[in-house]
């Protein structure tokens, strides 16, 4: 646990840099850079990049190939939590230990900082050398992705779902941009089928492992811990893995994911391929308690 | 004017079609999908379209070869529109002649259709042939471009801005499009840079006088010939043209931009290029009532 916190650190003071450099400096004072950045500089865990940096590694490649990718998806998961915390989506105060952009600035504010961080993600992907890897990050961020996977939640309000849809919506919502954190490597560094179709399901695993772990920690953490609210899912009468199946259902599922991922991580290691830093930031996802 | 009319219903047979299918069929009944496409096919005059297959025509291009581009714009700025209605921005509930589409639907999934849009804009650019072009179109929908113009606009909310300040920000927030439009088949037909920069040029007036007009529309017009909402800006306390030129100034001003547009077009007539339906154009842009 200490040795991944300190993994973690090490991405951290990677990537830091580059996105506190993601506008030109004479914007600096614009209202809405400003707002971005922000939201884009409030620490947080940073998952997907931790995640990018250990699939380029275990695939023998230097992360710095990778990194332009890994500064335009953090970007793209900040715009989503941008506008997630919306009043009119999720209506949250804190995030991240920290006002959300809206109650910092202004609602139209935000509005437009999440826009300005998904374009300038692309702009950032345009001028990247693998076009293939922009193209993929942008299907996983649209409406066959996250966007998809919002809209489901969104159109779910006051609904009764099934069991099935919270795993398609969560798979997108969530799962999807961890597959793109995952995948790019692969597709970077041009991987063959089996390899990639390897890591695009222990992804499938993860992403639905850091949900549930989410709802899980929804109950029964506390805000200081957490940075964000909680208990809000209860209050806001949302379906999760914890309503659906309860807490010890949803611990055991948890579970189940786990397991599945580090199958398909054992399986990789067989042929070869250095696992062990991909493999502690899986464990870590399970036990993590923020 | 007839002639002009008959032009633009040719671009919006040609270009409608295909914003149509910018969805799977698969996602028809997907709600965001649904406030997306309710948005995007509420007509409207399609300027930017006109403009990108007039532009393609005058270079002397089969304009099928730029018309992804044409799509992935219209979707960005009626992504643009659909963010910019919203109660937190300029709180419209009439777009073209319809309910806004937060109206129709809610405010998160305007949000979110917006959002979804602007994503997907990005996958069809990605896909697109020439990714010189996309990051040509990234570049001036962002903050160096239209949400840059956006940003200086809400900044300037109930501040005295002055008239350079005005021109700046309707440079980005309208012009960055149209200079898109207008000069993305440059990019795609590997033009020669005097051409390029005339065509800047161009575009450049042109972004100007349509803002101009638009502003004097708000003033004269009515909410039924116009389809949005009128006399709004004087409601808002809005800077604009007409009021910081006047009237009869903005007209002025309107003439100087439109003249300084032909100047241009006529060099590029005096070159070979066949200008004519571009200068229909943009005589129709000085010369509309809607």
């Amino acid at each position: 646990m200490t040795d991944t916190k300190d993994m973690i650190a090490e991405v951290c003071s990677w990537i830091e840099p580059d996105l506190q450099k993601v506008f030109p400096d004479e914007l600096s004072d614009d209202i809405t850079v400003r707002a971005s950045l922000y939201s884009l500089l409030a620490g947080g865990k940073r998952i997907r990049p931790c995640f990018m940096y250990q699939s380029a590694r275990m695939l023998g490649m230097d992360p710095d190939e990778i990194k332009i990718y890994a500064v335009a998806l953090e970007m793209i998961h900040t715009y989503s939590l941008i506008h997630d915390d919306l009043p009119s989506m999720d209506n949250d105060d804190l995030r991240r230990g920290m006002p959300t952009c809206h109650k910092k600035f202004s609602e139209g504010i935000a509005v437009l900082a999440g826009d300005n961080l998904l374009n300038r993600a692309y702009e950032l992907l345009f001028s990247a050398k693998d076009h293939k890897a922009g193209a993929y990050i942008a299907g996983l961020a649209g409406i066959n992705g996250m966007i998809g996977g919002q809209s489901i939640d969104i159109d779910s309000e006051d609904k009764k779902i099934s069991l099935e849809r919270l795993y398609e919506l969560q798979r997108k919502k969530t799962g999807a941009l961890l597959e793109a954190a995952i995948c790019t490597p692969c597709i970077v560094a041009g991987c063959p089928d089996d390899i990639f179709e390897t890591m695009k399901q222990i992804s499938l695993h993860i992403g639905l492992a850091f949900q549930i772990k989410d709802d899980i920690l929804d109950v029964l953490s506390n805000e200081e811990e957490l940075g964000k609210s909680t208990g809000k899912d209860e209050r806001d009468n949302k379906q999760t893995f914890v309503t659906m199946l309860g807490l010890e259902g949803a611990k055991e599922r948890l579970d189940e994911e786990i397991s599945g991922a580090y199958d398909k991580i054992s399986y990789l290691k067989e042929k070869g391929y250095d696992t062990e830093g991909f493999a502690a930031l899986t464990r870590f996802m399970a036990e993590r308690t923020f």
